[in-house]
């Protein structure tokens, strides 16, 4: 087994609690020797001399051999792995955003310098998602995979749902809970989730993609009246990372807020957890549960992967190298619910059919069927403020089908 | 990556989908060279020059260098492994029963011969619940696994909470369904959940133990009016196999019908379903979810064991060897339900404290507290016909918590 020398940037909650755990587990043979930080007057609960601002004094020690990168700034942590990667030094990293927005790169620099590069921390914490896909489903037909892999959106969903809750009210509990980033965006706007998305299809799939490829909505738009039509429904809104492969053979993703059911167990998915729903032609349905975000949950997957390093462990990536990578597709259909206060807020004549329409004094909204791409295009999408939730099954993959089932309940509220 | 030439015991449904899968994924670089059946006149889904009754055939064949050993019998079992690992080939596994009863043995022959053993499919199907065990909880402190690990009794239990349905034809609609042998008694007996109990114990403590030593009751003996009483508090009744890391640093193990509430992640696993709900220091409470049994879960967990032993992937067995290994310990309290119609089929003096006692025209029940040993060793226990079940938060560590809260109501009830 291997003697892990880390170099570590980055001391914040989870750094600290790395630190913690490997001077109280001697049996993982792994020692931190420099910890690099950007304000070095600030106070630190480990020894001082073990802490430089000097990046250089890490990278270019050659008995470090790890480096565990743990900072917020992308950019940054993109240049220490890119230097750590070529210094023949593995890396271990939580920054999904890097990843996901240089995953080409990055392939190319693990290929080139033959060392390990790790991200389990990066999608689910401390739900090994990414081994699993790597190692488990390698034989195995995915069918798709659905995922709650935002914490702050689902804690914040979670105080939504049980009503009564505004979205200004749930992100500032979020926040006062340090479940959200004083900037939450990258959160409520579902980016973060679409970045994860991106790494899953990589591990599911062997399919690489750039995060503005795919179709993305995240929460910020909800009104309350959208959870009082789930509460009426019995169902819970949802912000949902999704990967389903087409009967084409091709694969269709995205993230989009949407109403799941029980006994759905993405319904069970409460407060600052995180589910993954994995369907295989093989395994049927596996769900796997666990807290996505926080101090713990992210040490323990870091930790993982440390744990890894020691036997050399590294992704395979033997989908990507099959040659039976499936390709993105965004030829299907969307059954969705879209909220408004007055029709200028939509264009009913994008979709292909509308199934229900349903307006009270305050507020009104539609369930109809529309095109991906159709919808990804609009206007009134991607620039307005109405809501947008995907129906329960509302993932439908052929005209045809549409045609047969909606076009009479169409023609009876095309006057609306 | 290594080329895999793979002999085969036994072509039951499991075998079948296996050949299925393998000659229709040439990525996977295997192949079954032979396949040896107890019954060679029985006509098979497969070339009939594939066919050997004759086992010497493939443990000789010095080509064959993987046996996948998937047949019912756990002696033969046992010696097709022992030949198999002295002759230097990997063997894949799902028999639970010969793994857990010859847990030391099958130890010393890995170490003996230097191959690898694996048994994915042998505990809970398609949930990869023992390379996770194995790889991911090696750094984090594991706190407890609580597993519906069988599919037959939770598909019965599922039928019999909803209420109506009796046990035994509970039992006849699983074996109608295919999830009941047609000898369903090491299902309902709880020793078939002991076995993968026994199994997990290796992986997520390194502790090593025999079935016989455990306490375990199975769901045979459950009567209508138990999920009844389930059923007012909005409980359901589960078969649970509990390993538990108490305070003093041992391990508590068993496998107990048990009252299960929401949220409980177990609460959701239904029909032919299996559930591992994991807790530990770091990652807090993560849940394993699919389906346990049947040809494809079955055959996707045989599978993923065939497709890591292409890169040569073994268990390590590392918390076995890490001299932290937790003892088993019986030393503790289970507060528990007892249904019974006359008082001589249980004896009251052997309880600490008796928190309830209900008593109508057709059926009387308990709820007491009593020492794990004392009822193990109860004759009215393993000798008797009262159904017994763990109450939620059953597991009390120590006698003095029950002398606090308990004393009290147990003096009032002394007179019952």
């Amino acid at each position: 087994m291997q003697k892990l020398t880390i170099g570590l940037f980055g001391f914040g909650v989870v750094g600290e609690g790395i630190f913690e755990v490997l001077n109280n587990t001697p049996s993982l043979c792994a020692t931190i020797k420099k910890i690099c930080i950007l304000h070095p007057d600030k106070k630190r609960k480990a020894p001082g001399e073990l802490f430089t601002s000097d990046r250089e004094e890490i990278l270019c020690d050659p008995e470090i051999n790890v480096i565990v990168e743990l900072i917020d700034d992308a950019e940054a942590a993109l240049d220490i792995t890119r230097a750590a990667l070529s210094k023949g030094k593995a890396v271990v990293s939580a920054n999904k955003k890097m990843i996901a927005e240089h995953l080409e790169e990055l392939l190319v620099l693990q290929k080139k310098y033959g060392v390990p590069f790790l991200y389990e921390a990066a999608v689910c914490g401390s739900v090994p998602v990414i081994r699993n896909l790597e190692e488990y489903y390698d034989n195995d037909m995915l069918k798709g995979i659905r995922g709650i892999v935002n914490g702050s959106t689902n804690f914040m969903l979670s105080r939504m749902n049980a009503g009564g809750v505004s979205y200004a009210d749930a992100l500032c509990e979020a926040q006062q809970a340090g479940f959200a980033e004083s900037d939450p965006t990258l959160d409520v706007s579902g980016r973060d989730a679409l970045n994860k998305l991106v790494i899953l299809l990589l591990h599911a799939y062997g399919t690489r993609t750039e995060p503005h490829k795919l179709l993305c909505r995240g929460i910020s738009l909800l009104h309350p009246s959208d959870s009082v039509v789930a509460g009426e429904r019995g169902w819970r809104i949802k912000l949902v990372a999704t990967a389903l492969k087409l009967k084409c053979g091709k694969v269709a993703a995205f993230v989009l807020p949407e109403f799941v059911r029980n006994p759905d167990p993405l319904f069970q998915v409460q407060n600052e957890f995180n589910g993954v729903l994995i369907e295989s032609q093989l395994a049927d349905q596996q769900f796997l549960f666990g807290k996505g975000a926080g101090r713990y949950p992210t040490s323990s997957a870091v930790l993982s992967d440390i744990a890894a390093l020691r036997y050399d462990y590294r992704y395979e990536y033997r989908k990507l190298s099959s040659g039976l990578t499936p390709s993105l597709t965004q030829d299907l259909y969307l059954k969705i619910y879209v909220g408004f206060n007055s029709w200028n807020e939509v264009n009913k004549w994008d979709f292909e059919t509308i199934s229900e329409f349903h307006s009270t004094a305050d507020r009104q909204y539609l369930v109809g069927t529309i095109h991906l791409e159709k919808l990804r295009n609009a206007e009134w999408f991607h620039d307005g403020s109405a809501p947008v939730i995907l129906m329960p099954e509302g993932i439908i993959e052929k005209r045809a089908v549409l045609e047969h089932s909606l076009k009479k309940i169409s023609l009876q509220l095309a006057g609306v």
